[in-house]
């Protein structure tokens, strides 16, 4: 690695992307704007990074990810690694082992000294948006939004609403959309009001007899995965079943709710949404985009430029050229 | 034990409760309507009953219950003992312990050869209103209804709604009502639409520091049981907070919703209301009623005569005297 200075082509960063569905890496060029204009090359585990009693295990997730870096900058033909950028979920709390390993370990393997660690909700904010203001709404099995002001204006800063797991909000997303679909069922299988016979037939040919689901469920060590598989099943009933729309309707208000809690009032503000959720497609869409026009009047609906792979090369880049704008925080973005 | 003939003021009858929060026995004399006219002689334990691989271990609740019940049989002067019930939450899938063993243990014991094993909704149902028919809507932390039609008439046997656990149903249920508030209280700290400041103060009293409960919530194994005793916070919110008001209207609708899918549409159709959740008072019975008068209209909704432990010496007390017209049923009743 020699001394060329931040920012020309020869100059690279690295991403890093730690969640609950596996580990990611990316190497993309510096000078590339916001890590994603030329394509990143990637790698990825779908083994999950493991978690100790000190948290997410540096040694563990070094071990898989340095050889997958250095192979990957062979590939780019990278004469320098201008900055690193981490994002895990559970940052704040798990993130302990990663802050006191990492810095050593990187500026050992690559000689970069520049390194961001970053919540997932971070990284997908800055993949789904840059270094933009605005709101970011990240919905998969959960459901959390966050908002963003660039240090140097006025509130600079983060904001986050839900996120709260499935039992005390992530409201609209995918576990609570399964939930809801697979009341509605059991509600038509008692001949309770309120209920889904489409759904009742979704659920039986998903999971066998109604009767038998609480058994097949409460066991379960991931329970609220098991809810959001059944998601899908809502949006595919919701043409023909006003119950599925209505769940997804009330889904859709909740999804507008979080970005309204969370978006600067600036009149370049933003909204994007971004995460697997989002692949239903129109049936959950189409209300989420009437329920934004209702709530933030005025604000532009971005499509998401990346996913949390591209925030992190993203935060990544602008550390490496010192243009970093998005709000320091020491539970969401910390750079050492 | 003598021949004398059953339903003599010297015959009584043995009551059994099982649950999660402990078991109780119960004596009465076999000629007391119901069981309950005379206040029986009671043994509890807060200790459950032990639950192996074969379900609820007979063992374990046999050497429990029966020198309580030797002791309480002595106390009441009981010369003979005419019928056992056996009330047990769980019964249908975790009773095959029971099932093979109780017989024998019961006739070895006692010399009693009648013996009727009882899920738990069944004996709150005839706790709460004998063998009338009716429905009853039983509620602590979860929440089931049942309607029974008698033996012998029209359309004869049990029709059960909900009681599908926290995640699939439940509704109205002290977990739901809990988890609506917690939810309301995460909203308020989020700033997002429908939050409720008067229950976030509620959560930090109770809990602490809001952005911490899903760090104590999810790691505990009884999270339904949590949830459950954040249920009487919102009740005395109700009265000066529109939000938690209007999530003790929406459990009352679940209510009636679950009595009006297994009500019998009898003429002599009775509605009964039993366990911990009523306990609220006005801030629920209020809307409860009005909701059960709106769904089913002309339906007496009587006190609840009893508690399950009360049921189980209906039952027993029925049988004794060949007088039980409760329904059979393999997962709800049964009769050796």
């Amino acid at each position: 690695m020699d001394d060329t200075v931040p920012g020309d082509a020869t100059t690279h960063v690295l991403g890093i992307d730690s969640g609950g569905s596996g580990v990611r890496v990316g190497v993309a060029r510096a000078d590339a704007p916001g890590g994603s204009a030329t394509k990143p090359l990637t790698w990825s585990s779908s083994t999950p990074a493991g978690v100790g009693a000190r948290g997410i295990d540096a040694a563990d997730l070094l071990a898989r990810v340095l050889p997958a870096a250095r192979e990957l900058l062979r590939e780019a033909a990278a004469r320098r690694v201008g900055a690193v950028c981490v994002g895990a979920a559970g940052m704040a709390t798990l993130g302990d082992d990663l802050r006191a390993r990492l810095p050593d370990a990187l500026a050992d393997a690559f000689g970069v000294r520049r390194l961001a660690l970053a919540a997932d909700a971070v990284t997908a904010y800055a993949g789904a948006l840059g270094q933009r203001p605005g709101a970011v709404v990240a919905a998969g099995t959960g459901l959390i939004a966050l908002g963003a002001v660039p240090e140097g204006r006025t509130g600079g800063g983060w904001r986050r609403a839900d996120g709260w797991g499935h039992l005390l909000g992530d409201c609209g997303g995918g576990a609570w959309i399964g939930r809801a679909g697979l009341e509605a069922a059991m509600r038509a299988y008692d001949g309770r009001a309120g209920g889904s016979k489409p759904l009742l037939a979704r659920l039986e040919a998903v999971f066998g007899p109604a009767a038998g689901l609480p058994g097949k469920l409460y066991p379960r060590p991931d329970r609220p995965a098991v809810l959001a598989s059944f998601a899908p099943e809502v949006g595919r009933c919701a043409d023909e079943d006003p119950v599925a729309a209505g769940i997804l309707r009330d889904a859709a208000r909740h999804i507008a709710e979080a970005a309204e809690a969370v978006c600067p009032r600036l009149e370049s503000s933003e909204v994007a949404l971004t995460g697997g959720l989002f692949r239903m497609g129109a049936p959950l869409l189409t209300p989420v985009g009437e329920a934004l026009a209702a709530r933030l009047p005025g604000v532009r609906v971005a499509e998401a430029a990346g996913d949390p792979l591209d925030g992190a090369l993203c935060v990544a880049a602008a550390l490496a050229v010192d243009g970093l704008r998005l709000p320091r925080d020491p539970g969401l973005l910390t750079v050492i």
